[in-house]
């Protein structure tokens, strides 16, 4: 492993991993089901977030998320009898990552869901992931389900779904990084807030989905599903991303972080220049603010993906964009300018597009450098929601990731410089 | 006038003026032509920006945009006969803010034109501003009048202003004080920046405009028009602010600034307590950024009446809710910050509604008070748009009004006290 002993060698992986993550051009061009979307799929296959755990360990809203998603599928007709299977491994359990996929909180993709189809103009790669499900709190994303959720998915994947994919094939698809772009300059940080970036996208469907679709109940109701769920873009943005990210992975040597995903139980990574390799740790704590009438001790982790916006700049590391989400994120606009300046610490450059208007429009900090976290022992600032314990959207939040999933990686890279590394930090 | 000596009265009669200023509720509820909206209007009526100047006084830009609209109106056949007429008094030139009004740039405003009619819920009270023209550079607005332009002027009186006038039957109207609230949490100083303002609006003009007009050529035009000039919602935002600036007029005593204005050759104001009288004085220099291949020698005023915007605490006074523009207004996002800092210390209070994220979303400065720019000699500071001598739009930056103004409508207000503040002065 030559390679990654040397600093000057880490460095050119590094720029080729980054290098490529910046060509990536995610354009959206369709919306299909998970089985013909994703490679791999089946439709006994149920993706979740986060590095994968063995069936058993899984015991809070994620288990319930992926029972759920069984009954949804027609896999079994109780949720114990999903259990069986599930424990049998007749119904199989994979990560969204390994699917081309990105989850949101649970995450949980089954077959005949629809997923959002983002592909790189450039390479042809493709990144999915599920369209938004909604804002009521309870939805089968954030740990629940039950008949209005059933109701809800029905509709996403009979009404919402098939004319989205016919606007898209009607405008020819739609770049996502100009509307990126676009929204930063708009207060959004892309992850918890993507109020501008979901009315820009508004604008851009409008023509192609009357077009494709005449102006019925239905288009109508697609409409304005779009127009008044602010989040609707974060899928957008998730399955951008993970097109970004994956333009990264398999750089020989390269320290740069191409996923960050938690499960119920752990934060993981990814590098560059270690493949499908995850490095976990236990989760930290959330800093959140919850709704009102929801108290701390209520609050569970039962994953998400959509930290794969901040291994792609946004979010946390785009916290100085978005000064609406201070209550959320350090409590004053002021905090969050820390917040991405002290990102700029641990990312390889700058993006020449994705700007922030109050740091004199300095490019978003990108591509995070686990070797400058494991050497400076700065770890990624992640905005994300949080979860009630017993299922249902809690609320919203700071991260801040634990150091020793980037300190693994680099150990795997550079094993025989590990045992200075670890007495460094002694 | 015992009243306005003692700073108690005046205190009371500013905050008088300042609380139905805020309990004004703009509503945009129609599109009519001029001569139907406007009081006092006639079909040899043109109206345009400014406190008015005798015909002969009118040499730049707003001479050749009210000779424009002459013969836009079929009034004269050539500019040389629309002169003499103007000349003459056959054809009538009049101050926009004293017909309801209010005007972008030069304002030119004729009988037959399509203004947007804003109405106060709360009171019946009316404002009115052109429909936005477009964003090509050469346009009545800034002074041009050709065939292109008239042209446009017709489109907008054809097609785009009766389908937005049936959509907003369709609505029952848009309220614009929500719309405000939003675009400020995204960057909008809803002056030189209304980007998010009019993607708001976009969403909320769709349905009713389907709806009302059917999917046609000509609605798809009208709504590409409103989606793709991102200044659309300016004129809106100026209409809703006289709305706004007119319920705080009339108060007797009151120092509160309830309009601002500029002529070719002069900046002007009202206060509250002195009703339709203009304080008047030569127009300081606009610290411009101006569009590419455009100089400083090259530059002119020709009015404008934007400038209400800031009379109702947006636009400069709004500077930090807008870091996009800070090429255009300061340099830095910290001087946009200190700009808006300093506007508190003129203004009477903060809007309850409209906030500002990066200042911990204290409200906007609201309600100049002519009497704390007087003693400070601290004056509002202006974002607004930079015109061609020879007409066009040629950039944008902040004017600092000039004090003599606000110390003359002191001075009208309590006559007895002006020498004191005089010899203080000096």
């Amino acid at each position: 492993m030559t390679i990654v002993n040397d600093p000057e060698l880490r460095a050119r992986a590094n720029e080729a991993a980054v290098s490529a993550m910046l060509a990536s051009q995610p354009v959206l061009v369709d919306v299909l089901p998970a089985l013909d979307a994703l490679p791999g799929m089946t439709p006994r296959t149920i993706l979740t977030s986060g590095a994968p755990l063995p069936w058993a360990a899984y015991d809070g809203g994620q288990r319930r998320a992926i029972i759920g998603a069984a009954l949804y599928e027609g896999l079994a007709r109780t949720p114990e009898g999903a259990d069986a299977l599930l424990h049998a491994g007749e119904i199989v359990v994979a990560a969204c990552h390994d699917h081309g996929c990105v989850g949101s909180v649970t995450g949980a993709t089954s077959a005949s869901m629809p997923v959002l189809v983002l592909e790189d103009l450039r390479s042809g790669r493709r990144g999915h992931c599920l369209v938004y499900e909604g804002s009521d709190r309870e939805r089968l994303t954030y740990g629940v389900w039950n008949d209005k959720v059933h109701r809800q998915l029905i509709w996403i994947r009979e009404v919402l779904a098939p004319r989205l994919a016919s606007a898209l094939r009607a405008a020819g698809g739609i770049p996502v990084s100009p509307i990126i772009r676009r929204a930063l300059g708009m207060g959004d940080d892309l992850h918890s807030r993507n109020t501008a970036a979901t009315a820009v996208l508004f604008g851009q469907l409008v023509e192609p989905m009357v077009d494709a679709n005449g102006f019925d109940k239905h288009t109508r109701e697609a409409l304005e599903f779009i127009r008044d769920n602010d989040l609707f873009f974060l899928h957008l943005g998730m399955a951008a991303a993970k097109c970004v990210a994956d333009a990264g992975a398999g750089s020989p040597g390269s320290s740069i972080v191409t996923a960050m995903a938690i499960s119920e139980k752990e934060f993981s990574i990814r590098v560059a220049g270690t493949g499908s390799r995850w490095f976990r740790a236990p989760i930290p704590t959330l800093h959140a603010k919850l709704f009102d009438g929801i108290t701390p001790d209520e609050i569970a982790f039962m994953g998400g993906e959509s930290l794969i916006t901040e291994t792609v700049g946004l979010g946390g590391l785009s916290a100085a964009a978005a000064p609406s989400l201070q209550d959320y994120s350090g409590g004053t606009a002021a905090r969050m300018v820390e917040t991405t300046q002290t990102m700029y610490s641990i990312t390889h450059t700058e993006h020449p597009l994705w700007k922030i208007p109050y740091l004199g429009f300095r490019g978003v900090p990108f591509g995070i450098d686990a070797g400058l976290v494991a050497s400076s022992g700065v770890t990624p600032r992640i905005h994300m929601g949080a979860s009630r314990r017993e299922g249902g959207h809690a609320g919203a939040g700071l991260l801040i990731a634990p150091l020793a999933p980037f300190v693994e990686a680099i150990d795997a890279l550079d094993p025989e410089g590990a045992p200075s590394r670890a007495a460094s930090l002694h």
